[in-house]
């Protein structure tokens, strides 16, 4: 690591105040200058999302030595752009987000406003990881986990990651106060089950929140799930191209041959 | 095919009267029953978003032979979910999404509520596929890419894709009335620059609006951006892993041996 002081944007999808953040706004200033850009309100599930349709603002809401916080009213993903764009002196060594108050494992990356403003991170080639904690509690203990996530993150300062590559880290809640470690792993299988509850409004119509349950379907050791499920911390590497690579031969004979005619 | 009238759910983002859907709706109504479940009002830029804070809700709009119509109170992704678990007599055989006004090439795949939309479909393994025609007018000229569209789903209805694929097509403006044929390809490299148009509102306050021009970074024959620049539709096979398989290796060597002490 060289010795000019590091420059670290903090983000995170459940808003500015939750604990979640504070914890890991903790934890990243003993590692270098901290500038916070978060969501004024919670943003969970808003996903990649951007704001369009209504012009965003920020406001400072504390600076410090080597530490600024502000506040903006829209998405992570805006968070982002917004602090790269105007509110950052310089290009940042590393962007995080989180710690995220319940797993963003398997599928939920697709979900999860955290993971997009890695994402976000990624296309800017800057070195960005989200760290989320399987505990949707506000009062989760966020403490008990901050050695590992200073550990990551000062490591991903010093060694750099792959181009273009971003991390989706998630901690199990410690067994006995204890992680066993750390895996590097894929992306694993699993979906919502059973995701409406249907009720009645005082006038009769019906309507419908989004609940449910997440299911595995992928037991292989290799997966985000088969780690956190045996008690270690998942690492999984993640880049923004959804191409389907394997598909494109075989879709080629179906689809271009396809004539206006 | 087989004889059995093939069910079709077609939503999209930017609303349920958007001319982009009512071109796909009358596209989709010569190949099978159509149900339409798409958002009461503008979603763009929505990306994989659910809606966690605010109950759903639905209106039928429109019913007759064949056909049914709703507008939900949500998300491209909530209104899969809703289709799916509430307003579908039975599994549909093709999701379609669009036709969005204006393109979804490369990165901006990410940002899409349309191919959200198509994602969601991809995670319950039924064929599904945005479309997206490269023209941001509300009276873009849908008219004349309609061959196109139902000669691209009706092969889909024929022969399927590969499990857990879907497909984002993005149809160029034709060029004297021509498009030259359809190329399956990758998502292209891009970025979008000088994201932020600052102004200041009337008490000399500053506010944002999200803005600025997509740029290519990829002019790379097999991706889309080239396909569209040269006059053919794009097809991109599309999948939810985001897992950057190349990197776990390299990684594992950099973050396995973090320990706790």
């Amino acid at each position: 690591m060289h010795t000019e002081t590091k420059l670290i944007l903090v983000t995170n999808d459940d808003g500015v105040t939750a604990p979640g953040i504070r914890s890991l706004i903790k934890v990243m200033r003993r590692l270098g200058e901290v500038i916070v850009v978060a969501p004024d309100k919670p943003q969970s599930g808003m996903a990649h999302a951007i704001t369009v349709s209504l012009p965003l603002r920020y406001h400072l809401l504390a600076q410090e030595e080597h530490y600024s916080e502000y506040s903006v009213n829209g998405t992570p993903v805006d968070c982002v752009k917004l602090a790269e764009k105007f509110l950052l002196p310089r290009r940042p060594d590393l962007i995080v987000s989180g710690i995220n108050h319940g797993s963003n494992a398997s599928i939920n990356v697709l979900y999860s406003g955290t993971m997009a403003a890695v994402l976000e991170g990624v296309m800017l080639d800057i070195p960005s990881i989200g760290f989320s904690l399987c505990d949707y509690a506000w009062d989760a203990d966020f403490i008990s986990i901050e050695p590992w996530v200073e550990k990551i993150a000062r490591k991903v300062l010093e060694d750099g990651l792959p181009r273009f590559t971003g991390l989706n880290v998630n901690i199990p809640v410690p067994v006995n106060g204890k992680i066993k470690g750390v895996k590097v792993v894929r992306q694993g299988e699993g979906r919502w089950e059973e995701e409406f509850e249907h009720r009645k409004d005082p006038r009769n119509k019906d309507y419908f929140w989004i609940t449910g349950y997440f299911k595995s379907y992928d037991g292989m050791p290799d997966t985000d799930l088969y780690a956190l499920d045996n008690g270690y911390i998942s690492v999984v590497p993640v880049h923004y191209d959804l191409t389907a690579h394997k598909a494109i031969l075989p879709l080629k004979n179906l689809l271009e041959d396809v004539q206006e005619g």
